[in-house]
């Protein structure tokens, strides 16, 4: 019974580990949409978000199904649940890259990003892309370390995404107050992306260690307006 | 051993609805506090939120000792399963509330809305709570009319969202890039309240219709762009 139970909660692993890749081919495909303004690859991404909500859905029925028929206790429930909560933090990153994806669409054939401001969106998604390649990396080795690592490859995040708010509030704008718009939507989606990947890191850690400490959703959020 | 488990149950459902009038309370005094650029009462929902975070883990803990304790299946593991999931949802509606509280800190003394939005913004707050007050009613009646009318209110803050970012994308904006961007935030905010209503909306029905159709987080979005 108990052996069933760890191949099927293994199993569960695995499609976590395979719904990251997904997440991460998503967040990649909406940078570059968003900034070759391919209306084609944002597309994609979008009908691809599709794929990523049913993966999500079976994970959970998976899950629910293992609850049901293995009654676990203690921390074997405990990593069930916490595989159900993650499943969820990925499917919101999987949203995330959709919405960046659904901004480069909705200014095709326009670039919504003003030319100076490029290449601060590249650096966005590369980082984003570290963060979740990182988050595939620790749902199996469950490594502290390396959720200490997403944890700094987090700030890195934060940090664009106070730069780039310093530049909105700057009186030297000179793109009109829609590109701004845009300007801060996105980031702020690259910078949610990045806490949901520190809300898995958290996870992680309070699998191996007990700890409940937060664990919370949104506990990682940075000021918007700093 | 039945019997006990519905009584639990029961107070699982009774925590849902404070948490429900907790998060009106704060979606109504961060409403305040932005309009009236009140820094005290921006503040008070913000510490006020640790108090929601911490009712919230209270009672995910309570269904994991649930679950642990009397191994529930079928309909009664649904419903603890997705009791979980509303306590997310609720948790993260105040989130939404604190976020509101927190652009008008920053802007404090000035207040984040320009005067011509005031009305819009007060009616993007009424609506608000009256979708958290009716979320509050379903988690207790289970009313899938009541559940619809959740999808009807959520309409009209969509439709706030959608003329707000029409008048931010007019070409007549005069107030800067800064105001258009805090505009958008806040106008986001509220509409991602009510798309955490609506999911509530949807796990309710799924309780009591047992149809997984649209019980997705995010599924409810509104494009930010229209």
């Amino acid at each position: 019974m108990r052996q069933v139970f760890h191949d099927e909660l293994e199993q569960v692993s695995t499609d976590l580990v395979e719904l990251a890749h997904l997440v991460g081919s998503a967040i990649r495909r909406s940078t570059s949409a968003l900034l070759d303004a391919d209306v084609q690859l944002a597309e994609q991404v979008i009908e691809a978000d599709q794929e990523i909500d049913g993966r999500r859905n079976q994970l959970d029925l998976k899950s629910i199904d293992l609850l049901a028929r293995q009654a676990p206790v203690a921390s074997d429930l405990r990593a069930v649940v916490t595989s159900m909560r993650m499943s969820s933090d990925l499917e919101r990153m999987g949203d995330l890259a959709r919405h960046v994806a659904k901004v480069a669409r909705l200014r095709y054939p326009e670039s919504a990003v003003p030319d100076e401001m490029r290449a601060s969106f590249l650096q966005m998604g590369h980082v984003a892309e570290r963060i979740v390649a990182k988050v595939a990396d620790i749902l199996v080795s469950q490594s502290l370390q390396g959720a200490r690592a997403i944890e700094e490859i987090d700030d890195e995040l934060d940090e664009l995404h106070r730069s780039m708010f310093a530049r909105l509030a700057d009186s030297r704008w000179e793109h009109g107050s829609s590109a701004a718009v845009d300007v801060a939507l996105l980031s702020r989606y690259y910078e949610r992306f990045g806490d949901h990947a520190v809300t898995v890191a958290r996870r992680v850690r309070f699998l191996v260690t007990g700890e409940i400490d937060g664990v919370d959703d949104e506990e990682v959020d940075v000021d918007d307006g700093v």
